[in-house]
């Protein structure tokens, strides 16, 4: 049976100008490929409540997991919730659980749950809450939907939260090798490889360091048998 | 008039299995902010024929601009070109220009230009050729997709490359200021200001820094004068 796929789905702005280097992406990918869960496709789109939509909807309906991060603060461009709400036509208002979760929180700190911190108690209908054990504000999962924060400690947070709920597969051995020649040199042996080892992954990613051309080759796979056995071949063929 | 659109597609298995965390799309983001061109969307996606042609297919028609990274090697698992020629209907085969460019490159370093190496000179009926001063094989523009090599220092000479070519819009001019309250406190004033700007796009981008909570508030617009007032009212809303 192949692995369940999942897709992740990256909101805001300060991605796309440049501004901010996103790193939960990183993240996610390898703690999904840790658990089996083969990370398939990623999409960041700006705070724009159409754009949202419809990649939760397009990305809901081709993978058995989605995971969101970024927009569910308390400012006036954090719009995640509503869209994801409106992805599945459900209304979003604010939930007794989640407001009492942000009560206590403010409260043990002396700060105010104003209007603006109760826009985070704002959950969809049928949502389950994400524990957010850093600055309390929950995330949210709905279907196959799972809603957290972009604060990478945050979002890190959430994710450690999710990750066990979900059904893995067989998690992918990898193995990798450094070949200091240009991919040039290599490609038509590792075709080859690839070829006789249909059951595995065989990648090819170049580099340059020191004006030097080098590919890693990485192998994967579910059988570390199999993984072995075609490195084995590899390094016998480009001896380091 | 609004400034012109641009989406990324970044093909790469060692993205989404996060072995390589990515470094082309902050690179390109940056660039094309620089010459107001709005980088709306970005995809990632597994070095798989039928999610590349899709992609590209939905990007091409809903952007002015296309950048793809990755995939353009002469390795197996190379696909992009065909892949790319594909989603555009075109017939793809060694063109005699590449193979000129490569010819050249290969003869000067005394290696052999062998059947690998050529399939880097496959080019989609039609497309105009990419100038790669690292490691000589060419990207291409095909229509409003530009296809470029995923190694970073390959995809920055072909970004400079192809950049003078486009349109830009207005150039976005950004301030920003650091609050070092929690987001919940500013809310409401921000959401204030926001209204009072609709010209202008005013973002708030939260951190943590040593347990405690702030955000970076971003300021755009074409209009500097504008700008300047925004950040002005903010400023003295929330004095350093």
């Amino acid at each position: 049976m192949p692995n369940p796929t999942a897709a992740m789905l990256v909101i805001g702005d300060e991605i796309l100008s440049g501004r901010t280097r996103d790193a939960n992406m990183h993240h996610l990918a390898g703690e999904l490929t840790r658990v089996g869960i083969d990370l398939s496709e990623v999409r960041v789109v700006h705070d724009d409540e159409a754009a949202i939509i419809a990649a939760v909807r397009a990305l809901s309906a081709g993978h058995d997991v989605v995971v969101t991060s970024g927009g569910i603060g308390p400012t006036h461009d954090d719009i995640t919730a509503e869209a994801v709400a409106c992805a599945f036509g459900r209304p979003i208002g604010v939930r007794e659980d989640a407001r009492a979760i942000l009560a206590a929180h403010y409260d043990a700190r002396g700060q105010e749950l104003n209007d603006a911190r109760l826009r985070m108690a704002r959950i969809p209908e049928g949502a389950t809450l994400i524990d957010n054990p850093i600055s309390a504000a929950p995330g949210f999962t709905i279907e196959n939907v799972h809603v957290m924060a972009g604060v990478p400690s945050i979002f890190q947070a959430m994710v450690a939260s999710v990750l066990p709920t979900l059904t893995g597969g067989a998690p992918l051995l990898s193995q990798s090798y450094e070949i200091r020649r240009g991919e040039g040199d290599i490609a038509a042996p590792l075709s080859d490889l690839a070829a006789r080892y249909p059951d595995l992954s065989i990648g090819s990613y170049p580099f340059i360091r020191d004006g030097c051309h080098g590919a890693n080759i990485v192998i994967r796979g579910a059988d570390g048998a199999r993984v072995d056995a075609a490195m084995t071949e590899l390094a016998g063929m480009f001896p380091a």
